[in-house]
């Protein structure tokens, strides 16, 4: 088999075999094909598409690039949820106790990456003594007794996916829903889910900032998990304003607590139930959606969310304590008022422009090395449909410096006004099954 | 600037402007730009097309990646022709002397390359002494003084195409008009070309097999001519089967002779003097396209063709007798016939099955290294249209070993009968101006 066929055979439009998927995947992860050949190949799959088939294919052989973590002495089914990413997305805080209250299995692995803010792993590390540094023995051991654990990435997942992908962002073929979709596949089944509820964003804010294309995603995503044997199911969310009212680390883990007593925002409480009953029902722990979402409004009302959260922070490291006492989380020095210029409705808040403010404070990486302050942030007072006075504030930054008037012009600005009230943004456009 | 970004601007059918185009193949050149980031952008290219003034700008830019030979001494138009390549086409040799007659400077610096047989230089090598190891001196004074010189390729030119080329080998984007077209003209023009006449071949022994793909190469080689001042135009021509009835090195010069003789194949001469009368019109030297064409047969027929000839061949120190008597040409061991099976007429020959043949016998490359037989070939009895009896010699091969079953096997596969006369094709298709 030579490779030039293969990228030739995809240019004109043709399905490849599983053997010359294979082939190239294989040879690319082993350096016998070069970056040049794979580029083109990944162009030529940029414009010619790649059927379910070839799409699982591709899926598995990145999957089987590298280690596979074996949850095998977990008990039960394995639910992992995935979130294509968004501006105050602290959804995994509160969602993983929740369901696991219901004992749904969460063996969460997770990243920290690049963003506005830190990752789930960053997030969590804002509790104080928390940490995701266990073994992967010590982490099933702690799934099994209290349904709930969360690990550093480990071993060496999907290096095929990681050496595609380097290459993509430098050759123009990231946004390729086939390339996008295989990829976040095969990290989720390297990690050994059996079943996956994915978010997919959209809007302003979003990686897919257009609804069509959205769908189109998770309908590939859902696609490829239902090929490999994976219950799979997508929602498709909104992103066009952050989800809830903070952004940043400390700030955030409180949000998500809130919600476990029954006072969160209503879109990030909507959301975690939606996504949550699908994971209570994928993992059989109820007999339907309606069901499932029933036993998650219980255990938020019993306490019981909150009990397995505290469990859970206890188990690895960290002080209980600061889910009755949030204030005991890191504080940042200054609170600044962000003020509104005039009257008006929010029409409008560009989500990324919030993030970038949030990262500038501090509270995410711009590059890989950069650190991270768990204290800063911002929590919005006004989202999109509410009424705003000329004084009013409309978000506080948590600041670790006083210097801020670049990012207090940065969040103004990323609010829209208009006369009339436009209302609260439709949560969630769609569910691909 | 940033290549990805250049790549995207394509993949999204953006037209490039003038300053990324320069970047893209200097940076490419220089080793700043790597294969991979290049071979993504040929795909794109190769999806996404690009507009008459990329790509001349793309051919300029390859053009001053290298030498330039500098034929300002020449007096005259320089008109040069180009051949996409086709089985039996030895009109080069035929056509320098036939222009040359009429005042027209042929300056003409040629390749070997790989193939059925030889390149121009290996054709004019199967005369004794002939040689084309000249000064580029030397060769632009004999274009002055016998309007006439041919020299093998020298200097350092288009190097960008070269190395573009061999990455478009590997990565299955050889086959985009623009960039055979900006591949062909850029050569054309660093080698001097004031005017360009182009003979595009179409048929099943063509590198484009069908006729509007060549058009669309003609357009867009026309097209580059233009938009960089050089007058330019091309005929497309028919290759279903061989040109003339001659293929081999040896072989074909005598059938080049014969032609300025008047005694050459039909599709030979018209193509010759459809080709011949656009040079001499480019060059200045005809009134018109039909005085320049009665011109052309004027000096076939008074003899001026040949004598110029004569004299070219004894300025590059070859032996100008084998004009006069071709016999003294390289000639093979063994004539071997190639008899019909059935009664029928010829519906069609496969060219590159002839080629092939050919090559197997020695005529032509297999690879770089490969040593050429000058003597060898093969004549052509029948070609389409004609009647055959079964037992009827259809060509005879000209071979310096006896074993050669399989070749004439293949000849004889290469041949289609049918019941009915179909005719002799259309010779050319097309003018594109």
């Amino acid at each position: 088999m030579r490779m030039v066929d293969v990228i030739e055979k995809k240019r004109n439009g043709k399905e490849l075999t599983n053997e010359e998927i294979r082939f190239a995947v294989n040879g690319y992860t082993q350096g016998e094909i070069p970056d040049y050949q794979m580029s083109a190949l990944a162009m030529a799959i940029f414009f010619q598409d790649m059927t379910t088939a070839e799409r699982a294919e591709l899926t598995m052989a990145m999957v089987e690039s590298g280690d596979q973590i074996d949850l095998s002495a977990v008990e039960g089914i394995k639910v992992d949820k995935h979130s294509t990413g968004g501006v105050g997305d602290k959804t995994t805080i509160a969602l993983a106790p929740l369901v696991a209250a219901l004992g749904v299995p969460v063996a969460k692995m997770s990243g920290r990456g690049l963003g506005h803010t830190g990752g789930t792993i960053d997030k969590l590390e804002s509790i104080p003594g928390f940490t995701v540094e266990i073994s992967i023995d010590e982490f099933t051991n702690l799934v099994n007794k209290n349904k709930l654990a969360v690990v550093g990435q480990t071993g060496n997942l999907a290096p095929a996916d990681k050496k595609l992908y380097a290459l993509r962002d430098v050759t123009a073929t990231v946004n390729s829903i086939p390339l996008i979709a295989s990829s976040i596949m095969s990290k989720k089944i390297a990690s050994g889910a059996d079943a996956i509820v994915l978010d997919v964003k959209t809007g302003t804010g979003a990686f897919m900032k257009e609804l069509d294309q959205a769908k189109e995603l998770a309908e590939a995503m859902v696609g490829i998990g239902k090929s490999l044997g994976r219950n799979t199911m997508a929602i498709i969310s909104d992103m066009n304003q952050p989800l809830g009212y903070t952004i940043g680390n400390a700030l955030e883990v409180k949000e998500a607590i809130d919600l476990l007593y029954g006072r969160g925002p209503d879109d990030l409480r909507e959301l975690c139930l939606r996504l949550g009953s699908q994971m209570v029902y994928f993992a059989g722990k109820a007999e339907s959606i309606e069901d499932a979402r029933k036993k998650l409004v219980e255990v938020i009302e019993n306490g019981k969310a909150r009990e397995t959260l505290k469990t859970f922070i206890k188990a690895q490291n960290g002080d209980p304590s600061i889910v009755d006492e949030p204030e005991k989380l890191a504080k940042a020095k200054y609170l600044i008022e962000v003020q509104a210029k005039s009257d008006g409705f929010v029409a409008g808040i560009e989500a990324d422009q919030i993030g970038t403010a949030a990262m500038l404070l501090g509270a995410g990486r711009a590059t890989k090395d950069s650190e991270i302050d768990l204290a800063v942030g911002m929590e919005l007072h006004k989202k999109i449909g509410d009424f705003v006075k000329a004084g009013e504030s409309i978000a506080t930054l948590h600041s670790n410096r006083e210097d801020v008037e670049e990012i207090i012009e940065r969040v103004r600005d990323a609010y829209r006004f208009s006369k009339e009230d436009i209302g609260a943004p439709t949560l969630i456009y769609d569910e691909i099954k």
